[in-house]
């Protein structure tokens, strides 16, 4: 665990550059006695862990030196430099091609590549480089999740190489380079990710938080082109009985990225299937970029912090005692993909309105039912935590704090959609019967989504459960007190072996059992509450993620706004909700198991 | 100052939820021996400064209640409300008139103003609401703003009102009712924030915190609104000879906020001057928004803060020995506003393209020459705090954490638009003097944002200069050293008339006039910096605030990105852009002030 003193001298003993700044300081010509005087004050006040006052405001204030301000900026100019070129290209009428954009990545995928590989010798050569390594960094299912999806995305990228090795005579090559370059970065990041993601640099900390940044800038371009790229592909232009609409709707969505050109043939004859194979791979591709971003993230601030290794989270995850949850989570799972495949089938096929509204209409209900039970199972796991008294975790922790800044910013992706419908559907009176169950699905998300949150960051908040454990108990140093929360997961086992003195002394008559049975029962409908949301959230990740699109299948949002302004509030706004689904599948694993 | 520990029982007394409850939670009966101790342990640790382990994330986690969440959520919603109601009635094609939005904001003005009431009498009544203040909340600078731009916003509500009563008879009377009801609120709330900027509410905790969401949410809605409309009101379509984006360009923006119908008259003569005259008022009104909503916020972290009364900044302002930078910075502006007026009159005047482009070159050179300027003294500020060994501020302030959010946020603006104009000129190639002028602005113009915004943060992250006062210098307790910051302003009149024991003991040889005029060397040089950047800010804040376009004047953007999607980029980043700069001249103001 990483504690909050870089510039705790007198502690560890570390270097720490701002004394050895005010002690250089100390000896210049130009200070006087009378400086010396305030210099020493304030130096002992910046350097000594301040007991009182904010230590953790000192501590940042003492990272807080150049390079990261220079990292910063760096990520700054690449992000918006990114932004202008990703939005230019995916207008048709803009005369920036994909290529233009390619090759600003290419750039960027080496750069990056180049210096993480630096970073791994150089940490390798010197053993001075990483003295410490932050336990809450890079926990497993991230680095598990890293590892599938970057998979993957190496599929996408070989199925691309093979599409677009077919138009290569007529074609620029930055298409077929593109996914090779990138293919060699997920290579490269995936590995670096996994050996490194826990380390607090110590050395070259300036040139690592410029590198860590630019990690980070290239991973959220890379997120903007594929969501970018995906929206223009989900999204089909209706067949809308009007000019404007029609003209301006053209302009701005003709699929780029794909080949629109009639001149331009493949020449081998499994292109149409590579094509169809690596668009449904493309949600997992946006989400290897944002974990990398996030671990990106968590290093570049963990860089300078002094930890202490032997912190380890060896929680296990087992479902014993736990079944309705799942089971009722999994029932969920299979219907709402049953109902999917028929919806999207359908949707593909048929063009008349008759048939669509009945299909429109059933995956509407299935919606309102999965949203309807999470809300109650949310509503359930929140009087659970307003009845248990379990305490707030009291410790610092930049991971804990991106999940949650992540969590809720990712849901107003899917609250602004939400609230366009409502307004659409009060503003037009919600006439038809499709209108109201969209309308109820709306609100029903927003109260959905609003629970959830509520859920899952009061859930990231608890202390992970110990049930007896002597240690924990009887010291009140939080020094000591931290190791425990490794034994979460063998407390039963713990119990029996290793009666505490504490234990028997004051709990002679046999109570513990008892006691077990009775805090299990809070946490057994936890438990379940987060498995059941947990499978709840898959599936309403799987919907979107592959291509169900009711907001445009449906047709009185995109009357109310036109097409243009509605296509771009789904599209900005769905990947944020995507993203949100798939986190709380996240976060809701890492409640599960501390719960 | 507050301090960081609103659980923290043993150091002040005062009452803790967190500790109450546990209190409790030890004598209910499920409270079993070995769970006893366990929350024993615990208890003593949530409540207790923790010296070692991030004591600031403890205390975060402590007011992390449900009242927090609950005020989160309410924000969130109004906010995306706010945005669908806003970004609808924008879009003539869209039915949602501008009346159906002016009712929700004023139901929302109605129930905040009813908030503010409630509290200022609440706070009044009960002694023990607000024990305790926080001198960073609420500066002066903040207040007077406030107080001035508020007047302004009156002004426009008076005129509103004034222009609109002559439409009484063939429009909707809610166009008269909104001003008037934000004409009450602004009365209330300047002086709420006025009276009240400073609390750090201790009862009624939730409600409170509810209560400051809403008005920072209301002031948030209100200035999207303002933004909208004026960004409308600025925006000219300009005649460009493809069929497309006329369409486009027309249904998107249309203004919908003035009359466009030409069947409602005016009933009396001089509305049309009332109407010329509150859109020149609009920036203001804009700013108003904005700096009630960062008091709001400070309000909202502040709620339940412990904090002791006795901490007031009386630095006092004043310009000795500060000439060549208001000097320069004073022409700047003079030069600035006569080509900007000059710049205005022409571009209104003539429509021939050659006329045109002559003032438009000399809009260009202008900026051109400040953003040099700007960038080459925000080198030479940088290099004095290289230079210089000033110490860090260890302190933790939200405050100043928003101050450089804001900062850094809202420089985004300015990015974007740099950028896009970039990839532009390098995409056309740059091929008349003009286009090449502007590449030059929007380099420069990067290169100036982030010198600046490395100048401000290290500035506003340096101690406020004291120059030898024995108190701070000899006591290590930052406690005690804390409120030497106040009498920064008073240092020499101290030094003459209480020569400090320790001082006269190390120092008898009369070094103290060498090492005062050595430091105002360096002080002095930073003080032109400051002075001679906020008054460039101001003439940059004054050109787009009050109409300049030069990114729809030059066709090379238009033409590149289409009208569409170019009035998007601008109309999007450019009020933050104004906002930025405004924000700038306040946080220079208050680095010359500490410096």
């Amino acid at each position: 665990m990483c504690l909050n003193y870089p510039c705790n001298c007198k502690t560890d003993g570390t270097p720490c550059e701002s004394c050895r700044m005010t002690a250089k300081d100390r000896e210049t010509e130009e200070a006087q006695l009378s400086k010396n005087i305030n210099t020493e004050g304030q130096a002992r006040r910046t350097c000594e862990p301040e007991m009182n006052i904010s230590s953790s405001g000192a501590a940042k204030e003492c990272g807080r030196n150049w390079g990261w301000m220079l990292s910063g900026i760096i990520c700054l100019n690449i992000l918006m430099l990114g932004c202008a070129l990703v939005s230019g290209s995916a207008y048709n009428n803009v005369d920036i091609s994909s290529s233009d954009l390619q090759i600003f990545l290419i750039i960027l995928l080496l750069l990056t590549s180049i210096w993480m590989i630096y970073y791994a010798i150089y940490t390798t050569k010197n053993e001075n480089a990483v003295l410490y390594k932050d336990g809450h960094a890079g926990p497993v299912w991230l680095k598990g999740g890293l590892v599938v999806f970057g998979f993957l995305g190496i599929l996408m990228d070989i199925f691309k190489i093979a599409n677009y090795v077919g138009y290569l005579h007529c074609d620029s090559a930055v298409k077929v380079a593109f996914p090779v370059v990138q293919l060699i970065f997920i290579l490269v990041q995936t590995y670096f990710m996994g050996m490194h993601a826990k380390d607090c640099a110590q050395l070259q900390k300036n040139i690592t938080r410029c590198g860590l940044m630019l990690t980070l800038s290239t991973n959220l371009v890379l997120w903007m082109t594929a969501v970018t790229e995906e929206s223009l592909h989900q999204t089909i232009i209706p067949d809308y009985p009007s000019n404007t609409t029609k003209i301006s709707g053209r302009s701005l969505f003709i699929q780029k990225a794909s080949y629109g050109s009639d001149k331009c043939h493949c020449s081998h004859t499994s292109c149409s299937m590579f094509k169809e194979a690596y668009y449904y791979l493309y949600p997992f591709n946006i989400e290897y970029s944002l974990f990398a971003s996030a671990m990106a993230y968590v290093m570049w601030k963990n860089v300078g912090r002094v930890s202490d290794e032997h912190h380890h989270h060896n929680i296990k995850f087992h479902l014993r005692n736990v079944f309705l949850g799942p089971v009722t989570g999994f029932l969920l799972v299979i219907a709402g993909l049953a109902t999917f495949i028929v919806y999207e089938m359908e949707m593909k096929k048929h063009n008349s309105n008759g048939k669509k509204d009945t299909f429109l209409m059933m995956h509407f209900v299935v919606n309102i039912v999965i949203v309807t039970l999470m809300s109650v199972t949310s509503v359930i796991g929140c009087v659970i935590y307003k009845v248990d008294h379990r305490e707030h975790v009291s410790e610092k922790n930049p991971t804990r704090s991106l999940d949650v800044g992540l969590l809720v910013g990712a849901s107003l992706g899917q609250f602004i959609i939400s609230y366009f419908t409502i307004v659409a559907m009060v503003g037009t009176g919600a006439k038809s019967y499709l209108d109201g169950l969209n309308l109820a699905w709306a609100i029903l998300m927003i109260i959905q989504l609003g629970l959830q949150n509520f859920f899952i960051v009061e859930g990231l908040h608890r202390e992970p459960f110990h049930e007896i454990h002597p240690v924990s108990s009887v010291v009140a140093n939080p020094y000591v007190l931290q190791p425990s929360k490794e034994l979460g997961g063998f407390e039963e086992k713990d119990m029996d072996t290793k009666p505490s003195p504490v234990l028997t002394e004051r709990n002679p008559h046999g109570h513990t059992v008892e006691h077990r049975s009775k805090l299990s029962w809070k946490r057994w409908v936890l438990k379940e509450v987060c498995a059941f949301l947990l499978l709840a959230n898959v599936i309403l990740w799987i919907m979107p993620a592959f291509g169900a699109r009711p907001q445009f299948d449906h047709t009185t949002e995109t009357k109310f706004y036109k097409f243009n302004m509605w296509a771009a509030v789904v599209n900005i706004g769905l990947p944020f909700g995507i993203f949100y689904r798939m986190h709380s599948v996240a976060s809701l694993f890492e409640v599960y198991l501390t719960t």
